[in-house]
This record gives structure tokens, C-alpha cells and sequence, in this order.
């Protein structure tokens, strides 16, 4: 099935990488595939970064996305697992950046407000909200949470870059109109 | 000139990328280029990671390097740098692992411990040494000191490399001759 618009969600760690692709058509989002990549058997730091590369790239080379979410969280516990993190971003990033596919990040809270109306909401009520707005069959519903937290990176991004542009230094709708009157009708 | 064996020392960050060429012959090191990528132009993180990528993809196209190493902090100010600095790691890594280039890195301490024999020296002293040890004519040496940096880390991989072999578990030489009796000439 053709669709007019593909984002591929990301939630990139570097014990288990969750992956979501998402199709668009008539702005109606429905699931392509999701899945995760396990890498807690690899002990090498690099062959794990060497496997994010080549999942990512594959993914990219079998569905075209247009563009890629990722969830990325702004905190983590200490220095040394926010850089391992950052590679782990960098290397997926990195096979999107080389099809010059636009990258967008989301914080895990902004994902599960967009999601589920609530920023703390658990993975699994995350999870359940995703198979109720994508009519997603029980049977179909990944075993790990790590693919529904990637595709709930790609339906966040799908929602926020459905919004109307507000252009920069609008405070308000009113100022929007007042300073954007063809995009009325 | 064709060389035995080609490291890639990289020096990454997110406003200037340093690297440095080094060639082996008869386990003599030489200089085959180095310089440096400025970032600080472009505004976009996203941008900055493609252009590293770009650069490290095309050296390591243009040299064909057998071995990779970074310069790799262990500590930063703040989780925000580390994470920053990963993703500009991770990027630069992913172009030596798609081409199955075997990654080591090193910390900035053992790099000039290594080339200056002080950990503490300045990257200015650390750049003179390199001139000395690899016969840089003065006006070859390069305006930015990320781009000696660069080069060390392959130096100092290149000095690692080249130490005899220590099994695991051998805590002196006495043992290790005792376990590898075929390594004694």
C-alpha cells in the first residue's frame, strides 16, 4: 500500500532500540511495522552502535520514511550514560541524516502528553492508547514496550507537525490572523 | 605512496571536528593529512551531525583507513554536552562502522601522556612534539590545534597498538612469559 506521507519513531537506547513506522494517508496515521532491536547479547559497546547503524538503515532503505522522530530525553542519570545515549542517537541519526531525512526530537513527557493527554502516563497505558487510535488487533500488539514507545514518537510528531504553523512572535491566534490573513478561510 | 597500515584519528565536538591521517610503513608513522571541520556556522544541530558524518564518510572513503580513534572524554560539565558530544561521536563512528573499521578511543589524559609523556601538557606542547616525532615542515603545521589533537589520538593508537600483547589476567611479565612461552625470542 502506497502511502502519502511515512515517519519512522525511534526510541533509541543501547540495551534495547524500539523502532515504529508509521503511514500517513488523507491524515489518517495507520501502523506500517514496529519492532525492537535487542542488544543486551552483545557485549562490544561498538558492535551494538554497528547494529543500531545497519537496523536503522534498513528500516530506512525498506520503507522511505519522510521524515524520523525520536524520543529523546533531555535528563539522564549521570554523564557517562548520557554519552553512551548520545551515540546511540548519533548512529541512528546518522543513517537518516544520510538520506537527508529531517530529524525531529520529542521528550518522553511531551510524547506521553501528546499521546495520552497525561506526561506521566505509564508505557503500558502509552501502549494501550496507541492500539486503540491505530485500531491496532490485540494479536498484533509488540512484547516490548520499547516498540510502542517508538511509535508513539512517530504519532507525536504526526500530531505536532499537523498543527497549524504559528508563526514566530505570534503570541496569539489573534495576532496569527491579524498578521497572516490569507491563511484564513 | 602506499602505506602498511592507515589510522584515522578524529577529535570530535560539535563546533569543530579535528582529524588527522596518519600512514605506517616498517612500523614508521608519517603524516598523510590533517585539518579540521568547522560547525560553528551552522546553526542546526541536525546539520552539524550530517556534516560530520559527510567528512568522516568521505576521509574514510578517500584514505581507506585499517583502524579508527577518537579522542574521547570520559567527563563533561553536564549531561546536555555529554549527550551533545555523543551524538557528534556517534555520527563519526557510524561512518567507520558501516565500512567495518574497528573503533578504539581514548581519553584525552592517555592521549598526551602518550605523545608528551604529561598527561597534564598543553595541546600546544602536544603539537610541537608531533612536529618532532613525524618531521611536520613548520609550515605545514595546521592553524587549529583540533586537527593535532586529531592526529595524537592516532599516534597514541598507533604507540598502544604496537605494545606487546598482555593476555587478561596477566598482572606482570613474569606471568605473561610464563603463559606465552611461544611469544619469547
Amino acid at each position: 500500500m502506497d502511502f502519502e506521507r511515512v515517519i519512522i519513531g525511534i526510541d533509541p537506547g543501547t540495551n534495547v532500540m524500539g523502532y515504529g513506522i508509521l503511514g500517513v494517508n488523507k491524515k489518517h496515521p495507520s501502523v506500517i511495522a514496529m519492532g525492537v532491536l535487542k542488544l543486551s547479547r552483545f557485549e562490544s559497546h561498538y558492535l551494538r552502535l554497528h547494529r543500531i547503524y545497519e537496523r536503522v538503515a534498513g528500516l530506512v532503505n525498506q520503507y522511505l520514511p519522510d521524515e524520523m522522530a525520536i524520543e529523546a530525553p533531555f535528563y539522564g542519570k549521570n554523564v557517562q550514560s548520557m554519552l553512551k545515549l548520545g551515540r546511540a542517537q548519533g548512529v541512528a541519526m546518522a543513517a537518516a541524516l544520510n538520506h537527508d531525512i529531517p530529524i525531529a526530537e520529542y521528550a518522553p513527557l511531551k510524547i506521553k502528553q501528546s499521546i495520552t493527554g497525561n506526561g506521566r502516563a505509564a508505557k503500558e497505558q502509552v501502549a494501550e492508547m496507541l492500539r486503540r487510535i491505530l485500531n491496532i488487533p490485540q494479536d498484533k500488539m509488540p512484547e516490548f514496550l520499547d516498540a510502542t514507545d517508538a511509535l508513539a514518537a512517530a504519532l507525536c510528531h504526526f500530531y505536532e507537525s499537523s498543527k497549524p504553523v504559528v508563526e514566530k512572535g505570534c503570541r496569539s491566534w489573534k495576532e496569527f490572523i491579524a498578521k497572516n490573513p490569507d491563511k484564513i478561510k
